[in-house]
């Protein structure tokens, strides 16, 4: 593939810093699975964003973070309320209930954000045997459909939560977009929600492969061990995915590619705003856009650009912008949408393109 | 940590060609979760070490490896004959009774190798609903006791297996070693050997992390796509484990690799197998040693050098190597050795140290 | 607790034949799980109903026959399509995703049934390794809303099914009372419509405890001995468990008994279709009532007669019939309820009663 | 079949008065899942026995009571100390591994009874991530073998789990002839014992089909309703599992039933201990004898009487009695055995038979 991608911001590549990282980790042997001197950095940055006390737990990739966080706080007969977007509904293939054993109560949102109301309405057959207990409200900071909570917003959810004897999951794969998006900083964002355990996503931050559990409660942090490795998403040459955390945190880097990756969507959304036949919809608050198309205009758009249609029967479409798309990327993507849309509606059929 | 470390292969680095391999892949975007060139070149070398039809699926590490094997070849009422030293048996914190769901039927053996008379006594209760069915023989090559099979002796298995009506699957994390050993290629041990899926091992080979699941019986391919995801071992930036079986796959790497680490072992063996206090006992066919020691003499060794005690009942220790060992490493550590059992049980009191 | 009850189908007793059926099994000693020839004779007559080449396994109860029969149909990262309103997906603890370990896709209906329209828009992703793969389509006969599908319905379903490469299970737990319904066998129901694999409800139509799988595909039987002993669903002493299969299916038992609860429901709507302040709402083709209430109506009908309230949210509660319900028991019920709505909306507050 | 089996002691059929209690619960409705007056008297009679505070779980079989008592118990990373002849390890088609998702670590035994050397040798690895962590000792009172632990060997064990941060679960199948194996009474065996959890066995002592999960340790009974019907184990119809409770516990029933059984399997044993061909081998404690026969002994006593061979590389066999068995039955069996062995080796070919 040559040229720029708006598919996914995992089809960027790796920040040269971090790469740079994972090279100079690469000097003579080290412990393994984590008993290394990078780990031992890493996790002590992570615990410097989070809290002195929090369990911070390196993994592979997020369905892994997810699903090793999302065990350590439940057992199989209690469930999980979440939005129907989420990635752990969705796009896990199925992961949560395999390995939790529990069901997912999904709830349909306008916009990928879960409302105390429509948490509570999940909420029912409590202390009845033949229904699953709901034990945790997981939600997606930013979300699937690029909105973004506010810190308060997730602090009354997880009021909402601990006052029904619930725990707060945060799926923070693009944690990172959130928390630039609020003006706040990692550790504020969870602390303040009162988030139980989250999801810190660092490769779509520019990182290889790496994310990481965070344990913000710290009796659920107990079993963390056990379960990312049963869970397979112990490394044993831990010291490179770490070596990415290092590079991401040490000196904001994760901020910085964050800050940029955000600009890029807010520049692509100024960008084609005003352009008949893009109807820009949900607000554009991390480093996504959402847009409803008509389908010979993504045809025609994706003849150049690829990227994903995200509701078939809608026209939605969804276009994401990294920490590597450039302020060229977006303007060549912008003129090709405006030549697209100024051509009006296709002459040709549908099916010929 | 400085020094040379005999305690495991994976404590070594990342071999300097795959490391460039890796920041080579770092150019430009690229499709996620395997749709990028760099595994297509991988799958395509790994195609053509093991067969033209051979499915290919690039995991993160060992023990996903395994289990996404292992659960593409059975179903949870069914189960595994292994050794009782096998890495999915001991190493692996439950992952493959967790995610099988399915009982391991371990065989005690002597020198980590299932023989044909074990596997038989360990099947039975054919047709019985009361008990497990017996599916898959797993045999690691080379072991975890550092031995290797024959190609022959692997194919008797696979006949007894088939002739039971039964699968066999081989834990290759250092199946390069085994090859090596043997002197036959990666798809003649699997072909010859008639393996039906294998885990096949990069990382203490000189990758980063990356391993493949093999699968050479092309119907047990179709779920493995869905198996893997839903394992929690898919990588969205694919390329970059992809990049490193390139490097390793692409000149015979893995190869270079494999004779040095087994080289290293037998230039350690060899200076070592005449002191007094040192019983080498199984014969080094691979990359580990695994002698017998006296405590004392363990206990001083380990004041430079960290290893692992396999066994403390026998006093059995582990000494790997990789392809990172030097001869100065060998020849210090071998220097170290002589001088320890030279000195003669110590006087001082064991618990004292 | 003394008087009729219309709470539930399974508050009922045992038929007084079924009852003389288990006793008169209790003869001597017997070999236990199934090879006695109660066992062999309640097989032979599950095959009389569903066919010849049936597979039939006894289990325990309807969560376990559910589940039972889903694992011999799918794998983890398949998914079964139902309706929001079914037993596995509301009333069974989360036992499917459990024992499963797949994902429910459940669909909002209108009266309990699933219908091609609705089938279809919750399966997508085919392919996609993401994403579940839908491999079962479940639907309830007669429905957890007291409807019931004919069998050109299921047919279409199966149909449909099948064309995308799907399987149609049906969980019957009151199969009995629609196969009534529609005037047809229960052979004819699940041969003409086309289903894979059911489970047969006996309970509810007057057994102890005892519930069938019948597997009508028979590739799909091979596994299910093994599935439903590591289930957990195999009796020891399996003759009382046939012996009741035997009383209700040697000579129309089950057929007598799912009139006469279909007949006491109707008897129970035209009682009290006329009332004011009892919307019926859907058609009472089974032998369940749903009527919408006011809750203090609710509230006063209970001091007498225990039933549930089906959705708070809208008042709908759950009248369910049974073989042991008699016309005085119904008699009683609709003077209950028409002395009750007779006398208009409470006086007192509701929070009062 | 027609005449006397020792095969095993569920094949025998259920005791008149538990037949008697069942029907006598035939009586109109009443509420389902436990909800009812019979339900309450057992769990009253249980918690006579247990204690006060025993949390008691009634279950359909045992193989059940032992997943569910385990669930309650352990996290799928830990694992189960437990002898290799235990029914949890041979005997349940791997449901223990299935629905804990957790390793069983078994034994070999002389006689099936665990010591504390047998459990202090099988845990290790403790605090090691990458080892299942050793959580639940699990014996079987009395043992697949026939043996008995005396109060005084569980209390050691318990202890020793105890000082482990273990547990103390006991597989109950025969727990009733176990205690009058030891003159004492079924709360005194556990709470003197110190058992955390135990599976309390019904069906093998006269019941149809009934077993209960018995919780001694409160905190673990919080989780054990959802767990038992996630785990398919919970009866709507209870009343009927519930008063076979009451028949066997109100007036000393369970105690009657297992005292006759051990003094036919003593009977059994005096019988037979003379005769040449015949090594008693274990102590007969229960109600089971597990002799060493030839083969052609084994094949020829067959001929008339059913029964299992344990073990055939060793000519053991099993033979149970049970609350059925008469003076007639077991004297008959011991003519037939002194015929076939007065007969001496045969003279036709094994193979003939």
């Amino acid at each position: 593939m040559s040229g720029a991608s708006f598919a996914s911001d995992n089809h960027a590549g790796v920040h040269p810093d971090v790469m740079a990282a994972i090279v100079e980790a690469n000097v003579g042997p080290a412990p393994a699975y984590g008993e290394d001197p990078w780990t031992a950095r890493a996790e002590g940055l992570l615990r410097r964003e989070f809290g002195a006390d929090a369990g911070v737990f390196i993994v592979f990739n997020g369905t892994g973070a997810n699903v090793v966080g999302l065990q350590a706080m439940m057992r199989p007969f209690e469930a999980v309320v979440c939005a129907s977007t989420a990635h752990i509904n969705v796009d896990e293939c199925g992961a949560p209930e395999r390995f939790l054993g529990s069901k997912l109560i999904d709830v349909a949102t306008p916009d990928g954000k879960l409302t105390p109301d429509l948490v509570e309405q999940a909420v029912w057959g409590v202390g009845d045997q033949h229904h699953v207990q709901a034990r945790v409200v997981s939600i997606t900071q930013s979300t699937e459909m690029g909105t973004v909570y506010t810190v308060e917003e997730i602090r009354v959810l997880a009021d909402l939560a601990h006052g029904l004897g619930m725990l707060l999951h945060l799926d923070g794969a693009r944690i990172a977009n959130a928390a630039v998006s609020l003006g706040v900083g990692l550790g504020e964002l969870a602390r303040e929600g009162d988030v139980d355990v989250l999801s810190f996503g660092a490769t779509k931050n520019g990182a290889l492969a790496a994310e990481a559990v965070v344990v913000l409660r710290s009796e659920l942090a107990v079993s963390a061990p056990y379960v990312r490795k049963q869970s397979m998403q112990l490394a044993s040459k831990m010291r490179y995915a770490s070596a990415q955390f290092v590079a991401l945190l040490e000196d904001g880097l994760w901020r910085r590619n964050a800050a940029h990756a955000n600009a890029m969507a807010t520049r692509l959304a100024a960008g084609v705003r005003e352009e008949p036949g893009v109807r820009l919809g949900l607000p554009v608050q991390a480093n996504g856009l959402f847009p409803m198309l008509d389908p010979d205009v993504t045809a025609r758009i994706q003849e150049r650009y690829p990227f994903y249609v995200w509701d078939e029967g809608t026209g939605q479409v969804r276009w994401m912008t990294s920490w590597a798309t450039s302020v060229e990327d977006v303007d060549g993507f912008v003129a090709h949408v405006r030549e697209v849309t100024a051509a009006g509606p296709s002459s040709a059929p549908t099916m010929a393109e």
